[in-house]
């Protein structure tokens, strides 16, 4: 059975502002060394296990240039335009939609573009486990992230760790962002995992579930399919699109499905939720900075710091973020980090687009 | 008799990087909110006192043109260039020479021009009560400014509060910059006045004091004011000046001399330090900023924010100091801002002459 992805790539992520803007969202920011984004990188990380004409991308009418800008190998008819922000499950059967006109049925990789992994190998392996399992029946799996700390930002998966098919575990429920204690007793059992919205299904068992759980949706989705290739088929999607509820996956089928599995992995995943995430990714220097760009620090400890042409000199900071762009400089406490969106939300007040 | 006024202009301060540059010093800088640079207000301050003729600016040569245009009505032969920094004594002896070619005698005020004054009246009237002393006997007056606070960073004059001329006490030595413990005590004396640089004299007591305290300086000024107007001024000049020793007035007069008095003011004296005298200048904000230019701040208390054009969002910061430039952002923890010359030092060292 043939192997293909569906890359999501809509986000309008605010939390790099202003490095990340409306027009330039995290997924095309490169925050690595190697110069490439973060949507370069999860389809190269995926080549040795999808052929470039297999993998898709879902987004929207605004970022289809840069899609095709940082990724011309993509067959342009392989770049997805959701008409207006639906969440996932209607992004995904979108992609079931556009794949299914290719493979009568196929393995289906669902990848967000702005995640960061360290061990493409490690990732790899965690891949072709699952989709050995997502190839029998019509199970549905995910990729969990053994936690490593008790984070209080993402959902949870419990999985029976009795209960296992290959190196997956059958899930018993997803759960949402837990407190501090809790999340430090899901650490504790060893029976969580971090959900790291990364599937693996074939298209078959998607539309299956699909239609149990989100009939209308379903119904929806294959009027739009029917109408891939037709003179219609703009017409159609901008109708049928707009008119499904916004639903994620995880509420509208994992939740509530059969079949449940997921693979925990250790590959070095990284949500690059936020400017912290830059510590994480890159080298701190002796002084605990992490430094880009043309900076002087003085007793300057513990900070990140990404400068542009201009010198940046700091002096006796400690724990703080600064970004430098062409027309806006960050300066921000890093535990305050969450209060970012609190700028651009101030900049939509008023009315400052420019800065957006 | 005359009363004329030297401006020494020839400091370099680098304390207020990166606004302050090599070729554009703090004196020219406008720190305050009617847009008017610090020497501006210094020659507008005395001018109910000087007449604009009677005003002299020592500089150097490099700010030469920075003097003519920012005080174009200051007459073109009243700026007078040092070849080399040598301190204040042999600057005030060269405005002593040049004075002396155009009055036998006269009141000569000597101003620094990088200190801000908030009630100007009250300054003239101590300037007028210091020309009072200074016009008798050969008398030197330097006005001192009521303590408010134990500072650290400034010398302190001890007066003696029962040996009184006019509104003057006699001066009994000048004291150098105290440790707090010391400074604490001179508050409690209320016989201790801050050093403020300024002075009021007779050409006719200055040049008795060089000759006698300052034998050789004294004949090499002689020397230059034989020379002024000559075909070889610029060579004696050149000459003479670079043969003298660097010694401050204070040390190479005041320290030493009779007939020191004093006159105590309370006229909103600031010398403009460094940048934290920003807070003190200008009307903070009621969450305690000093906030000019592009600025958004979330959450962020006690800070000096300096923008230019570029926007500045500031979230969860305490005690900061923030300075956009067209080429460089300073920031500092406001408790640091005497590591400030750490970065030019640095600059220095890494030859990045551009940024200094």
């Amino acid at each position: 059975m043939n192997t293909t992805a569906l890359i999501m790539a809509g986000g309008r992520g605010e939390r790099f502002w202003p490095r990340s803007r409306r027009n330039l969202p995290k997924q095309f920011l490169s925050l690595t060394d190697d110069g490439k984004t973060m949507i370069q990188l999860t389809v190269e990380r995926i080549l040795p296990l999808v052929k470039m004409e297999d993998i898709y991308i879902a987004t929207n009418k605004n970022y289809r240039d840069l899609v095709r800008s940082q990724l011309p190998e993509i067959p342009e008819e392989n770049i997805l335009c959701e008409p207006v922000g639906r969440n996932t499950a209607p992004c995904i059967g979108l992609g079931a939609a556009h794949i299914g006109k290719k493979y009568e049925d196929a393995l289906m990789l669902v990848l967000p573009s702005d995640h960061l992994i360290k061990f493409n190998n490690m990732f790899l392996s965690a891949l072709r486990a699952a989709c050995q399992v997502a190839g029998e029946g019509d199970n549905l799996v995910t990729l969990g992230i053994t936690p490593t700390y008790p984070e209080t930002g993402y959902g949870y998966i419990k999985f029976n760790p009795h209960a296992t098919l290959g190196a997956a575990y059958e899930v018993e429920r997803f759960v949402e962002k837990p407190t501090l204690e809790v999340a430090k007793e899901y650490l504790e059992t060893e029976e969580y995992l971090w959900n790291s919205g990364m599937f693996i299904w074939k298209l078959s068992s998607i539309w299956k579930n699909l239609g149990k759980y989100m009939p209308e949706t379903c119904s929806r989705l294959k009027t739009i399919a029917a109408a891939i290739g037709t003179p219609e088929e703009e017409t159609v999607l901008e109708r049928e699109f707009a008119a499904m509820p916004s639903v994620s996956i995880d509420y509208g089928i994992m939740e509530k499905a059969e079949h449940i599995y997921t693979i925990p992995g250790t590959f070095g995943w990284d949500d690059v939720g936020s400017w912290l995430a830059v510590e994480r990714i890159k080298k701190t220097n002796e002084d605990g900075n992490v430094v880009n760009g043309n900076v002087i620090t003085i007793d300057t400890h513990n900070c990140i710091i990404q400068g542009k042409g201009k010198l940046i000199a700091s002096v006796g900071l400690r724990d703080l973020i600064i970004v430098d762009t062409d027309d806006a400089i960050l300066i921000c406490e890093k535990h305050k980090a969450g209060d970012i969106r609190k700028v651009t939300e101030n900049l939509k007040i008023c009315n400052r687009d420019e800065y957006l």
